[in-house]
């Protein structure tokens, strides 16, 4: 696609023969609305439609296998990789229209939603029912199902319970030209095929557009407990979560703030962090209360072997709520301390988060790049946050030289670039270190075996030839 | 692959130039002993390969690559499909020999073995460092890891742990030609590329040979209860269930066995089942003690509601091992009781199970065919097994009669052909009826991405075109 200018009169007369008139609009302002995400990346569509169905999704894809027009599909535009965001111009295609639960099962145990439903609006909706749907990306309240599985979106609670690809029983996908597959279903196991859906899970957009998802529902957990730990260093906090997830404990979930992490926080909103540790560690568990009571016990004299200071106890949900919310607030309080943050998504193997932590330690203060450490700690996934300020390239270009040290120690380590925001634009360019050749012949042919005119996201998740967006 | 013949002599020299003698044999007798799995099905292969090392493997698929000659890599040769019957003939993959547990790590959390690990050896050593791989095909004693994700093996606990997929952090495949892929790794979270060793798992030896597999472990739950519930109807026993399992309990097992499997478990080997009953369940809870006590008596209670009497309950693992062992004989003692046994794998959705068990009971009727029902009915994975006697045309055209229409009824009730044990050759023709030509188009199109030469498996999981095996 790169470089192809489009006649946008023409491409939005085809769309606005097929469409209401209101699903179709071009104006400036919302093409300016539509142009960015939740990175410091821009890129104006030539048109935004508003699809309201699966039947208006495959109308736009044949329109644009027509005219080869880049589609770029966005639900909430949270994502913090660029991975929405039309740089290459063409169709910004927004699904937050198609925001219906379609079925809430119990007896099958799933639900079915159309891609536009708010993640929040899904778990607080089937929580009435007694069920659950675990996946809890920190954008939930305002990103989509359909983002979430294009993204294979992760959170807090995936330690436990796993990622978006583990709820995603069927889906329903639109391929360029129009095609509509459907793929899975309602049965909790199925052998009858290569799984297709997995493909299209963590895709970016750039295979087809999903236009329905079954998610598997579980029972909901009766209790919840939780605390907060301090450690006087950080690295014996990565050393506590290894000996912890090494002794036969698996808690709902682990997450770390460092002690700068913590300062944004108090400055933000107060909440009586231990400011003075070097790190902080929220721990939780979920089951029967007594099963609960036990595991908060087990992990206390677990993290207190290691240095761990006991903080806060919450017993309950309610008293669990005032943690949460210490650690929902780390992206807005961190967002105030720079005009823009690098926020890093590299995961390594559990072991390895000691050394990865000490390393990235050493990238800051070789780099002189401050960077804040926070992240599902229990799953190896870690956000190392770097500020910056665009306007002073001298720093823009020790950032750079930091994030991309980050990478590369990460995947020395065994790990891996993203572990659940995505390459979208960002870390595109880093693949070529993280796969070899072969593999990254055998991804680009997959995408093109769905997408043969290379309309789908172009310039996303995949390294692209030289010329292209 | 179809109809080609294969010049036996000129392989086998080749394959001898680069391996030692004891691993290459095309003795008559080496040739029948691979010539069959677990069905009726047989074919003999061309030459036999035992293979050592993920070198071994690339050799021998570029030779099968170079000579054009089909490869049905093989594990322990459990397959319930025909998927390892080297029905074309060409080269017998083995890869039992391929046998080490190569780490088993508590702070990674993960093991790291070659396919021809014994399924029950990697569960057993891994629980010695108090850790836990949930997946257990009943074959597990017998089956290989490296088959189990061939297959994408489910078993009684995936209703709680999930199927052998949920497991697969990492692979190395080998693809015809010879090429090694590693896919994934240690990492627990990964979004960096499609995930392309999805694809892999459940394709049943078609696109490539497996050669290391990286599982994620668990920790070991401390606690175990079981308990046996007879059901005068059988069809209310799959009421209890759908009941169950929407009332917010999510069990480590529910097992089912008709009236006729407790006779045939009691004539092989007896252990007091409840022969008078319909049915019979066995639901089993895991975790913390005290949970597992909560969990057995709501689970009771909610069974006595539609009808469930408690025939014995297990407070731990030795009682439980006693429920098991009838739950492990249904296999060898169905095998006594006719010549044959086609046993199928349907499942559906759950709150479908009901009619399904009465759809089976009239199709039963109405072929004159005897079916036994049982199988991972809390996953509405049924096993209906048609006992037959191949020397009887006429009752196996009234059986392969009962078993389409067994798959006709799944599948309208939304279900699929296979929940565990795949397609093989034995459901290969009833992909038609399952999916759409453009789903199917898009599965073949996948199988010659990565083999394009249709040496892989040729003529398992996939319709092929007329002429091909």
């Amino acid at each position: 696609m790169g470089g192809r200018s489009v006649d946008r009169e023409g491409l939005v007369a085809r769309l606005r023969a097929g469409l209401r008139p209101d699903q179709v609009t071009a104006t400036p302002a919302d093409r300016a609305v539509y142009s960015y995400d939740a990175t410091w990346t821009e890129g104006w569509p030539d048109v935004v439609v508003h699809a309201e169905s699966t039947a208006d999704v495959a109308f736009v894809l044949r329109v644009a296998q027509d005219l080869t027009v880049p589609v770029v599909p966005r639900g909430g535009g949270t994502g913090l990789a660029g991975g929405s965001v039309p740089v290459g111009g063409g169709i910004c295609l927004n699904l937050v229209r198609m925001n219906r639960i379609l079925a809430i099962d119990p007896a099958d145990g799933v639900a079915v939603v159309q891609p536009g439903v708010i993640t929040y609006d899904l778990q607080r909706a089937v929580e009435a029912w007694g069920l659950f749907y675990p996946p809890d990306p920190a954008s939930l309240y305002m990103s989509t199902i359909g983002g979430n599985v294009a993204t294979n979106a992760g959170g807090p609670r995936c330690l436990k319970y796993g990622v978006t690809r583990d709820y995603v029983l069927g889906l329903e996908v639109v391929l360029p030209g129009g095609e509509v597959l459907r793929l899975g279903g309602r049965v909790m196991k199925d052998v009858s095929a290569y799984d297709l859906k997995q493909l299209f899970i963590g895709s970016e957009g750039t295979l087809g557009v999903i236009t329905e998802v079954t998610v598997r529902l579980l029972p909901r957990p009766p209790a919840l407990g939780a605390m907060a730990v301090a450690f006087d260093r950080l690295e014996a906090a990565g050393e506590a979560v290894v000996a912890l997830l090494g002794a036969g404990v698996l808690p709902l979930m682990i997450e770390l703030m460092d002690r700068g992490v913590m300062r944004a926080v108090e400055a933000f909103r107060p909440c009586g962090l231990p400011v003075t540790a070097e790190a902080l560690l929220l721990v939780a568990a979920d089951g029967e209360a007594t099963a609960v009571r036990e595991a908060l016990a087990r992990m206390q004299a677990s993290m207190a072997a290691h240095g761990g200071r006991l903080v806060r106890i919450a017993n309950n949900a309610e008293e669990a709520e005032i943690l949460w919310e210490a650690r929902r607030n780390i992206s807005p309080a961190i967002g105030r301390m720079a005009p823009y943050k690098f926020s890093e998504d590299i995961t390594v193997p559990r072991s390895r988060i000691p050394e990865m932590i000490r390393q990235i330690q050493q990238i800051s203060h070789k780099t002189e790049v401050p960077i804040l450490i926070y992240g599902h700690i229990g799953d190896g996934n870690l956000h190392p946050t770097l500020l910056c300020d665009r306007r002073d390239p001298e720093a823009m270009t020790r950032i750079a030289n930091a994030a991309a040290q980050i990478f590369e120690t990460a995947l020395n380590l065994g790990g891996v670039l993203s572990g659940e925001h995505g390459i979208g634009l960002l870390k595109r360019d880093f693949l070529f270190q993280a796969f070899p050749a072969t593999t990254l012949e055998k991804l680009l042919a997959v995408k093109f075996l769905f997408d043969p005119k290379g309309i789908m996201n172009p310039g996303k998740k995949l390294p692209l030839p030289r010329g292209w967006v």
